[in-house]
């Protein structure tokens, strides 16, 4: 890594320790033409997680609170739909009936905000909300709600011939509305989970894309790998993840040949974000935390190792 | 597009007139900061169809005959396999049998010569057979039956910003094995159908990627806007196609608003390569050569527009 194309620190919301050094040794030696561990450009690809490995996951996926938050303003715009469901459920927070009959409400309160729209107009509904919600704890746009200590990881991945991914459970229509100005990754660096979608002409005479309520593809747990063979079709060298749910992926990835980094976050800080692992039901780290040790994978210790969280308020 | 960046032609395969101008203008248009036309390098996607626009597709598709070839080497390392079916017909050339039962026959000549392995083991096949397989009529590897005026054109997209991809009906793992040595387009630009792939811990206890012979998506067709919307996330600005499978990609891309390029291969060369068009079952081009005019789609007339069809041998 060519010392003068970098700032002095290019980690600096990181603190100084074995973390850190982990990452900036990797980088180090991906990059050293020439080296023992060297990988050509092409190579240099690193996936992250989004829900808490990028941006924060409490107090519920903020995907989750879209859907809640749509199901409120459709309702405000027609009060006939609060007398159904799933609407009635949602609006009392009637968890017991939502998750009644095989989560039947879930499914519909999932199918009656992200389906039977053009991927345009779904698109655009998740702009209108990221412009306006706020997280319930910190009252901060979600599109702030974003590790800083990430963005800069990101930032010098990019510097060093590294091509980011995410590869999230979560929506991959969702994520690419706000992945490219937020994080800096492209609408087709972003690997999500993702509904059938199904080609049409509109009524105006234009094709438009068309998405539906079935279900196409879960990118999570051994979805990941294979998600990531599908979009990028080639094996990662670093990736970065803070749950059960990327278990698979770092094993795949740290499973080759060659200089390899799995990190996940562990989130240990209670005071300035939450402090989660082996039994929350959003974002369990479980045997992923056990496994860590046995395949040399680095542990970021959220309250150790951050010096900041979020970024400054802009 | 600056000048002093670029070789005084950088498309010196192609004949100078209609085509070629609509080409290079779109290019300027585009790339020119503060002009009307102006787009960003983000926007600058062109999408290109594989078989009959960047290489050839006669007498079958090359990925057909890759899977007649596994037969017959499989059967010869195995000559119990002879007797048996598909290897029995597909030997004979039976196409009657072949096709039988709504084609069982062809689907199990691609379940045995594409499925039931690892990715790498399938990479691996591929990898083989193009080293030794020849075209039966130039008898020249089936990487140099490629189209010298397109990698020209393919590099010029490159060097004035714009990200090129394949959208191809053909296997996204089979064309992954030479699109990037051949036409400069790495993995993760190329889209494809594809087969079932399932991650699973390998008998070396390495986790490995299992490729399945359960179809899971055809990128051909109205499945193309489809697979572009699902890998790239966003709508190309240049489309190159040759069938009638490219119209609904095309009719995608130029549906979108500000500059769009539309473009269409039209064998007409029977001498230097192959004359086919509404009749053909391999890249039969009928409906959108139709909607070609209308769309202000150019069409490329392989004999008047090409200088030369295939690269010099090496
Ligand atoms: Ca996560
Ligand atoms: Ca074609």
């Amino acid at each position: 890594m060519p010392s003068d194309a970098l700032p002095d620190d290019p980690l600096p919301s990181w603190h100084d320790g074995r973390t850190k050094r982990a990452i900036l040794d990797f980088i180090a030696r991906v990059t050293k033409q020439g080296g023992p561990d060297y990988a050509p450009p092409a190579e240099r690809i690193a996936v992250f997680d989004n829900d808490g490995t990028l941006w924060a996951e409490k107090p519920v996926y903020f995907q989750a609170q879209f859907a809640l938050d749509e199901i409120a303003r459709k309702a405000k715009e027609n009060p006939a739909l609060a007398r159904q469901e799933p609407y009635r459920s949602v609006l009392a927070k009637d968890l017991k009936a939502l998750t009644a009959d095989n989560h039947k409400g879930l499914l519909q309160t999932l199918a009656v905000t992200h389906a039977n729209m053009t991927t345009e107009e779904f698109a655009s509904r998740v702009q209108d909300w990221l412009k306006t919600a706020r997280h319930p704890v910190t009252k901060r746009p979600y599109t702030e709600m974003v590790y800083q200590p990430q963005l800069e990881l990101l930032a010098l991945l990019g510097k060093t011939g590294f091509r980011t991914f995410i590869v999230s459970g979560g929506g991959v229509e969702f994520m690419r509305v706000f992945a490219d100005k937020v994080y800096g990754v492209p609408p087709e660096r972003v690997v999500g989970s993702s509904d059938v979608v199904t080609f049409r002409m509109g009524k105006d005479g234009k094709p438009e894309l068309y998405k539906t309520a079935k279900v196409e593809f879960v990118d999570d747990g051994p979805g990941k790998p294979v998600g990531i063979n599908r979009f990028i079709g080639r094996r990662p060298i670093l990736a970065f993840g803070n749950s059960d749910g990327d278990l698979q992926m770092l094993q795949y990835v740290t499973g080759g040949a060659g200089p390899r980094l799995g990190l996940l976050v562990h989130h240990t800080d209670g005071a300035r974000e939450w402090a989660y692992d082996r039994k929350s039901p959003v974002g369990k780290l479980d045997k992923a935390l056990d496994e860590a040790g046995a395949r040399g994978w680095t542990v970021v210790d959220m309250k150790q190792d951050w010096k900041e969280v979020f970024p400054p308020a802009p």
